[in-house]
């Protein structure tokens, strides 16, 4: 396991969020992404590998974000990864829009020198019991 | 990957929750975990193993539980085993407690001719921004 799991988890999401916040640069996180094995299932729907992913990061309708991040939670993996658990609120970047909660979980894994997303779920948090 | 994934990460969930949301059977739910390899990450709290694990789930303080499942997110992984993410919502068997939003997470893997837990992260999901 990799000792320093707690630090490349949490550097990871500093830079995946600086990056995907920005609807300038939102499509290009889409290089941190394991190009032929990353899977993403954002708000159920399910995309395979770095293309598709591309073409859903350019495709949410959803200007700048204002994210407040509550926890980050990283485990190690057997294989040398990071597993990461994001909790958090957002919203849009217009005064009236409501925020919303998020849970976003990553499985980061080593490959070529670096480490590349091999799973992204992703999904509002809404209460409505 | 199993192309059973999704079955089995819906599956595992719907028993995992019949044994934890009963205080009488709360314990039981270590069986489920991987003995040695375990990691259980509870609101921050970290468990390495069953022993741990048991242990812990012996100490929630926590009566019965009305549980509200909204979605279960499932991935297979390339190991054959299953990433699996919940969000919903619980509140305790009294009626005037306040519901809270959850997320958890599980990576199962294929061992000994079943599923064990790898990896459990759980956190309420609380608004505040």
């Amino acid at each position: 396991m990799n000792p320093n799991f707690d630090t490349i988890g949490k550097q990871f999401v500093e830079q995946y969020y600086a990056v995907f916040d920005n609807k300038d640069t939102r499509s290009q996180v889409a290089v941190m992404y394991h190009p032929a094995n990353a899977l993403l299932t954002f708000e159920g729907q399910q995309f395979h590998g770095i293309n598709a992913i591309a073409e859903k990061m350019k495709n949410i309708p959803i200007d700048n974000m204002f994210r407040q991040i509550t926890t980050i939670d990283c485990q190690p993996t057997i294989d040398g990864g990071v597993l990461v658990n994001v909790i958090g609120q957002l919203k849009n970047n217009s005064e009236h829009d409501k925020v919303m909660g998020f849970s976003q979980t990553f499985v980061l894994k080593p490959a070529d020198n670096s480490f590349f997303i091999f799973h992204d779920i992703f999904r509002l948090v809404i209460h409505n019991m």
